[in-house]
């Protein structure tokens, strides 16, 4: 079995022994080293946010001093749902491996698979709606004058 | 104009004047009152993740102590990416408000718009590979086991 995959095991399992949040653990890697882990503490930390590769990127984040971690792989237990693979993203991180599918978390009880559903742009269009938009384009206009240039 | 969207320009000017992330400011109301607010700080903390409406996030529910945001609408100066729109789904808000398009977004540098295209199935496919699932459906089996069910 892949060794960084078992190191995600063996966080997940850490969480779910102490009633933290559900089974997913995540590594980050860089040249073959871990820079990163972490596990669900949504319970824990009563923050619907701390899915186990949040955790895993804010470790890594920390630990290399920079929101960029190009070059990082991620193993997870758990198949992304769209908030953890949005952040891999944000986080330049390209190589993604996971264990259990998003159906296989579904059987447990997680809504991954509907959220992605939900992510779509018709779905979405049902529940997220425009509002005021000339005066935050003033404001996006204000953060261009400031920077010159878009900077991350 | 709306006065919570007004408030969330209001937190994205701090940010952007203080230098500390993009022009993303967001605000979380419940009955017509405001419960959590927060901006773009991805630059000040040198984290990927801190969006303008995780911080909300993560204010809120430290406001209310808990990680169910059910009945909270949210005010955000840009359309939310991946990341924070998974964040308000698995935060059971139902409601989001938002200023800037997307294509708003991505004309002043940012890389949301992508972000949705590479969250379709065909294309996390080419960068997101299962491993190891055996190992993780046992995980999975020991969490059911401890918890009897899934509890959120």
């Amino acid at each position: 079995m892949n060794k960084f995959m078992e190191l995600a095991i063996i966080e997940a399992r850490k969480g779910i022994e102490n009633e933290e949040g559900g089974p997913f653990g995540a590594v980050i890697v860089k040249n073959g080293e871990v820079v990163g882990k972490g596990h669900n503490q949504v319970l824990k930390r009563h923050d619907p946010t701390c899915h186990g590769e949040m955790m895993a990127i804010h470790d890594a984040c920390e630990n290399l001093g920079t929101f960029d971690l190009s070059g990082c792989e991620i193993y997870t237990t758990g198949e992304p749902c769209p908030m953890c693979l949005g952040a891999i993203l944000w986080a330049n991180m390209d190589k993604v491996y996971y264990g259990c599918n998003i159906i296989d978390t579904a059987k447990i009880g997680f809504r991954d698979e509907q959220f992605y559903k939900m992510s779509s742009p018709q779905e979405k269009a049902k529940f997220v709606k425009e509002l005021d938009r000339d005066a935050c384009l003033k404001l996006y206009d204000r953060y261009v004058k400031i920077t010159g240039k878009a900077n991350y």
